[in-house]
């Protein structure tokens, strides 16, 4: 069960209200690097989470920690948008220029949000659940976890870029530091139970009989006229220990040229395909 | 520039024909573990490659071959298919368990693709390419491709459980070992930059001025009534090497009370919040 | 049956073309405020309609009136992207803050539609038709058009505020006026039926022994350090007079703490958790 | 800031697994009548409340309930989903018919979350969150929250009745019984703002001259052979009690025959048009 | 402006319900082969037709006719789901064999929309308004129509040949017969305006010297192993009449190697991009 | 199965970067018109073909082209967003007229993709699949595709004139050249099979009693008050050769009154309903 308190987990101050950065804003709300997907896919693991449960209680720790950075998120665009323009008059009463600048907010945060933070991205594409990658397998679902803090990391880092605003890249270091945390959190998982090695290959309960080794550990150079590029993945011990990398190169198709022949009849062919 | 050659990368055999399992396959293709995802992330992974050019050559040679794997994926449900009932009258004509299980197919393989495969997952939801992850940043690239190798192996083995069919069987277990491989590769990217030290937090660029260091290490247990998880993440020196996991128990919100005051004028709120 | 006539419902005129407010204008066309929402959803809910056939009639004609507007706001998309520069020489020919201006135009009204109306919302994304809200039960329904009239209402009040053009300014005073009659007549027809007091709860079908009644009447305080907000909600008669609000202040859960236990073979968990 | 105990809010027994079932309960969590929504948009309208701040409370109170919401309902599904089959052995061994009647179940349920709760709906189609309703116009939110609920117990009467599992009714009456409350609360807070006749038109702080309000209060009646559909939308005082409802039959178009004239030159028209 | 009569084009008559083809019917609905997007799509070139005002009428008369397709299908679907059963109770009262068959009906037709259409294909995806093509070309916007009309009567003969009901069988002839004429009718316009010769390419009004037309009329053989495909498009005039069709065997790239260098500092990128 | 080299179809060359183009060159990319769309779309029907297996050949070749062209067109919008700026104080250094025109980029390439080009359209609304349209019949698939290359040249012209750009210019010149060719192509695969009279009606091998053919070759004129525009489609032989064209003026609906009577207990109506 769920439970709230008042103030936000970390301080929102905003020097200087700036639509714009609120729509750039928004991408980490409602973006697929965003709060609103890790928030949301740490809380269905947790749900969906078997073996010991340990995991589950801290998928569903962190999914609660989320929820707070939608929420301090979200004031920040309020804030940012504190003063834009909600008429055209006042907006031509402004310096020109100010007003091609505005022209870069995203118009929904005045006409359909009442100024304030939506569930959209920097684009006003809403967010959708599609997104939420959760398998019911722990090491699977560490590894979206971790794609996850990675890519929301990528951004936080360059919206701290994006401002000069003194209050926003303080709230932003958090973000950052916060994704540091988690992303080491759910890799962190995969060491417990024995690194990549002990780990991979995801599922590491398909038996080996389910597999066609032979193709497990070649890289496939499919280019006509680019050698193969060498590096750990083509040569020496595979990660999970079981074999050594190799190399496949200018592969020839091992299948069939492929044939449905005729359409049948009342398939909704044309004549001439019968 | 992309080729084609006229055989599939592998053999596909289907022994009976079953349309409830074409359309569990559509997941392989247009499902978030599926193949037309690799392909796509994979290409614009490859075409926003900055750096090496050795990743961008490695990016796009295996999404050229898992375009391939779309093409043999896309025989199998054609092939599965076959003889499905495209009348009500031959329907009728037939066990009326069989219709029942029949019941079970996607109507779309009949309705609309003329009893071939579509780019759906196995709900018939089509792909959307908001899943199609490049940052830019390889780390968390990397980190992206290993995830959707790793659930797109689950799903491989989930659907070779699935099917009694020989063929179908074979052609999942070159799935599986091609999704091994895959897996390592993407990961071993990791092994060569210095692995989890050396790579972690992503991005590894972003200075440490920009970074509260103060939040970046310690497990937060938003949990009333739960005691923190006890494990590789909670104690001992960050996977990154630069400090030591530690835990904050019942955190205090460290922000305030957010409030946004009234509403102004001419912004579309209802006069009591002016 | 449908039927049309040549003439728009009510006159639309430009005085000085903007794209920018073309932009603006999509989010009444196209978007979860607008007008093919609304003719769409009381078309669906006429289709559905079950009981008298009074409000089967009452929805057709208004979801007819709706095309309507989807019709003239079509005509004033159009309107205001006459004269946007089709070509890159045509506009750097125009002060060039005209053209950052222009920089905010919808640039698919360029590209894809060549300057006409789309249904599109604001943001250029599509409408979809989830959002028709049609449920079979005509309290519900009458609520779904009293809020999709509201946030219309709310929407078309900021439109006028965004533009100085007297005939946007006209057209759109027109639309504020039809959306103030859509309001009351959806909630008319509850007023209609008993009110608050015959309506609620939703679906007034519900036999009573479905309900766990000892729950439906409590306000439920989920907040640690907040009081209950004090109002109608708390105290007093219920508004189907079937009870008496009160308060539940730092509720205890009154569930299992919930726990899957192991993953069973062959489902496509890791090793770990079986 | 958030908080989370390890008990649910209320507690789920599943008597009688039923993948099926689990199927349908999905529409509660991530349709557009379920929970995800709610929790979604009661959140994101507090986030963007403006004025009396005790509403901002209100509904973030309500938001946290809704995650409970949404937590006891994923587990409700994992139960019912234990005991499905994971192989093809394993269901061929089975008594055909039940089979049969597995073909039901939604098969992402097997191939993507291992047996757990997806953010899907009934039909395995992902929410998004454009449904999240909140416009910073308290009293346009509150109908909107009423519709949310008023739908939600029409669809937890319907789950109610299409299961004999009495672990899921009593959990679905207590679900019944919430979304009773919950639907007079919001619209409490309309009461107490003074009922229809303070709150409507939406939004009451539209000065009157931008309305064109010799259109504000009849009915218009679009249909070519039907009477009026008589009630309390066409004759008496309007419900904001500022004018009297009237009818306009057969209305004649008030507005001018569309005409866009030529296509311009470079703006990728056929010749003809030009 | 719209009307409506209260009557529907065409007599709709289910002879025996069936809510597993209510359920095939809605792709007939809210499919992109299906009415909902052949009545937008003409409604929307309509509005954005410029030229010939003669065209614009010819749009909005047919849209007009599909609207009243949307709504007789609309009511076939409600139809067909008479006397589904709407309890557990109900449902298990039956033969367990109809209930296996009734697993294959759409579960919202009973939990979302209480028996009746909804906006939705036949795996129950709610239409959405991308596939409303209007591209301002009359040329470009008449292909696309003729495919609309051209996948529709294949859908409206595939759902003739799924049912055995003599009602819905009559219904869906007059389907196929208008779909019949629409395909034709918007082919028409093309040859009225000269046939493929004056048409093509589309747009007909971009200047030569935009294009270049050294690579316009050859058939590019992409495979490595397959001789090229002799027909009408490898020889003789094109279509256009403006050249001859030859063939490019094997083709060599044009372009350059690509490369993107370095990343650049404060991009996001990892330290070894830079 | 596909093969790759490494050098690009065509050159692609930019003189200038301009991240505001590189958002509208997205569209060709990533929206309904442009490549990714051709490419899967030609892909998907070859997989599906039936009958002469040369169309099966000459889709897949095509196809293989379209992945080209997305590899180019994404170099393109790489090149373009060169020295956009990635920081606000390298911005702010900056004319600020120039930044008001970066405001018109999409901030996602910034913040999301790293400078490089992703799967969305020039409003950043991402690709998805419903646009694949194969639909197992040959002549339908043709139509679909001289669609979607007609649209394809119309957005290719229309960004031909939006650049002064050189080599952009060079590069959308090949664009269009490739689409007059295929625009051609799929067009003459109809000629080759007899043209319009022998291809329609699609799909041809529907039975002619399965058709109210009564109907199948009027215009109907659904307007109240203009007269039928007079053409090709209303007199003289049908394109098909098996009938003659006429009109039907001010059309009668031919069906019935639509009622669905009461609703049934248990369905979640209101009880008035019932």
């Amino acid at each position: 069960m769920f439970h709230h308190s008042s103030k936000l987990q970390y301080t929102v101050k905003v020097d200087t209200p700036d639509p714009q950065f609120a729509k750039l804003l928004q991408q980490a709300i409602g973006g697929v690097e965003g709060e609103i997907r890790v928030a949301m896919q740490y809380f269905f693991q947790a749900m969906g989470a078997r073996g010991d449960d340990k995991y589950r209680d801290m998928l569903m720790m962190t999914a609660t920690e989320e929820l707070s950075h939608i929420e301090f998120l979200g004031h920040a665009v309020a804030l940012n948008l504190e003063g834009a323009p909600v008429t055209a008059k006042e907006e031509a009463a402004k310096d020109p220029l100010v007003n091609a600048i505005l022209g870069g907010m995203n118009p929904r945060h005045l006409l359909s949000s009442g100024l304030s933070a939506m569930p959209v991205n920097a684009n006003g594409v809403p967010f959708d659940m599609s997104h939420v990658y959760a398998t019911g397998n722990l090491a699977a679902d560490m590894m979206a976890n971790a794609m996850a803090e990675g890519s929301g990391r990528v951004l936080a880092s360059r919206l701290y870029n994006a401002t000069e605003d003194a209050g926003m890249k303080d709230m932003l270091s958090f973000l950052i530091a916060r994704d540091t945390m988690h992303q080491q959190q759910w890799l962190a998982v995969i060491e417990e139970l024995g690194g990549m090695q002990a780990t991979l290959p995801i599922p590491n309960s398909t038996p080996e009989n389910h597999e066609a080794t032979e193709h497990s550990y070649y890289f496939l150079n499919t280019s006509l006229d680019r050698p193969t590029p060498q590096g750990r993945w083509t040569s020496g011990p595979s990660l999970d220990g079981r074999s050594q990398f190799s190399v496949k190169d200018k592969p020839e198709p091992e299948g069939q040229v492929p044939s449905l022949g005729k359409a049948r009849p009342n398939s909704g062919a044309q004549k001439e395909q019968m």
